[in-house]
C-alpha cells in the first residue's frame, strides 16, 4: 500500500489536469446527454474521468476504482479510488462557473486521501488521514460556531430545500451551490457551519469527507450513524444514494436532533 | 446629463477599485457589526462605499446618490446613483468567496447604467441602456429556455426557500449563492433561467436589472407589475424591500402564473 501522504502531490496534479480538461471544454459544450432526473453528462465529464482512470489504473494497478461515469473496476482490493470527474454537472452544463474535480481514496471503506479542485477559483482542497487539511497548501479548519445560528451559512442540495424548512430556518442562511464536494469543503474551510444532502453519491462526498474530518469537522449519516467504513457489499459502490450531514463538529448533535424533530413533524 | 455609454468605463474602473478594497480586507476581517437579522456589516463594506461615494460625488456633484450603508444623499436630482459596495455580505463575513460590488445609475427612476463586479472570479458584468450587456467586454445574452424545466437553474434568496416549494419543484434546480446581484447577472449570462427574491433592496438589484434587460431578459415585481420607474417618493429609496422576479423573458409569464398558484395554495 502506498502511503497517502507520499502520493498526495501527484493526485493534486492529476486533479488539476482534469480541471484543465473541464475548462478546455467549458464554453464550447456541444453535446449534452441526460442522466437520471436533470443530471447532465457532458463530453468533458467523460474526458476528465478517462484521464483520471487511465492515470490511476496505470500507477495503482492493484487498487480498485469507482468513477461516476464508468462505475466500478474489476479489480478486487482493500484500496479503492472514488472519483467524481465533474461535481456540479448541472452548473457546468448551464455554464455557471461552480464545479469541481474530486478524487478520494478509501482503505477498507475509510477515506484516507482526498483532493477537491475548483478550477474556476483555482482552489485545491486536499487532505490525508492524520496529515491535516489544506487549501492551496495552507492549513484549513472548521469554524468555531457552537450552536445553530441564523447568521451562519449552511449548504443544501437543491432537492432537499423543499422538505426542510424548519431545519433551514434554524440552521442559518441556506446556500445551494450545486456541488456537494464544494459544500463539504466550504464547511472544512469554515465558510459554512454545515451541509446536508440526501441525494448524493459516494463519489460526491468521499474525497471531501476526509478533507472535512482533517479540518476538524464531522460527517455522518443524517441519522447520526457512522458513514464510514463503507462495507464491501454496500450499495453505495453501485451508485445508490449516500445521504450525509457534515458540520463543524460542534453543532453536529444539535443538527441531528433538529433533523429528527423535522422528521417527526412531517410524519 | 452625462451619456451613460461615455462614463461606463470609468464606473467599471471604480467597481474594480472597490473590489480591490474588499479583497484587501478579505481574510483579515477583524470587526463585525450586526444589522437587521443576520446582516453583517464589515469595515470593508464601509471602506468600499466610502471610495465609491467620494468618487461619484466628486465627478457627478449634481447627481443624487443612494448607498447601502450611508443612505440617500441630500442632492435633489433626476439622476441617482444606487450602489451596493458589498453584495453578499454574509458570504464575505463567513469568508465564502461569493460577493460583488454593484453600481447602478437611475434616470427618472429607470436604470440606464449598471456595473456588477465579482472580484473572486474577476468577472465584470456591465450594461448601458440600449448599449447591450457584456461580461468582461464580451456580449452576453439570456438563455433560450422556453418554459420552466427541472433541468434549469433558478436562483433564490435564502429566506424565500421556505415558502416556495411548489415553485422550486417546477422551476428547476434551486441555487442560492447569497448575492442577488450575482443571481440576476447569472440570468443575464444564461446560466440561470430565472431568479426570484422577496427581501432585496433597491441597491441589490438596480445595477443588475439593466444588465439583465440589455441581455434580453425581464425583471418585474413578483405580481408582474413593472418594477421601474421607481417613483421619487418610493420607500425603496429608504431601504424598503424591493421584491423581484427576473427571468430570461421567455418563461416570465409562466413564472408569474406559477407564483400566483403558489400563493393561492398558501392562502
Amino acid at each position: 500500500m502506498h502511503e497517502p501522504a507520499e502520493i498526495l502531490k501527484s493526485v493534486e496534479g492529476l486533479a488539476r489536469e482534469a480541471g484543465d480538461i473541464l475548462m478546455g471544454y467549458y464554453g464550447e459544450i456541444h453535446s449534452i446527454d441526460y442522466k437520471g432526473i436533470g443530471d447532465i453528462v457532458t463530453e468533458a465529464d467523460k474526458a476528465s474521468e478517462q484521464l483520471i482512470t487511465e492515470r490511476l489504473e496505470s500507477r495503482f494497478p492493484d487498487y480498485a476504482l469507482l468513477g461516476e461515469e464508468f462505475g466500478m473496476s474489476a479489480v478486487q482490493s482493500d484500496s479503492c479510488w472514488v472519483t467524481d470527474p465533474l461535481d456540479g454537472t448541472a452548473n457546468y452544463a448551464a455554464r455557471c462557473p461552480i464545479f469541481a474535480v474530486a478524487i478520494g481514496l478509501l482503505h477498507n471503506g475509510i477515506p484516507v486521501l482526498g483532493v477537491v479542485f475548483d478550477p474556476n477559483t483555482d482552489r485545491m482542497f486536499s487532505a490525508t488521514k492524520e496529515g491535516g487539511a489544506t487549501l492551496n497548501g495552507i492549513p484549513i479548519h472548521v469554524n468555531d460556531r457552537q450552536e445553530l445560528d441564523p447568521i451562519g451559512l449552511f449548504g443544501f442540495g437543491s432537492p432537499v430545500l423543499e422538505i426542510l424548512h424548519p431545519f433551514i430556518q434554524k440552521a442559518g442562511k441556506g446556500r445551494s451551490l450545486g456541488s456537494a464536494a464544494l459544500h463539504i469543503c466550504s464547511v472544512a474551510s469554515g465558510y459554512f457551519d454545515g451541509s446536508f444532502d440526501l441525494y448524493t453519491k459516494l463519489w460526491d462526498i468521499a474525497a471531501a469527507a476526509i478533507i472535512l474530518q482533517e479540518a476538524g469537522g464531522s460527517i455522518t449519516q443524517p441519522s447520526g450513524a457512522p458513514l464510514f467504513p463503507i462495507a464491501p457489499d454496500s450499495s453505495a459502490y453501485e451508485g445508490h444514494d449516500v445521504p450525509f450531514l457534515a458540520t463543524n463538529g460542534k453543532i453536529h448533535a444539535e443538527c441531528l436532533s433538529t433533523l429528527e424533530e423535522n422528521e417527526e413533524k412531517q410524519t
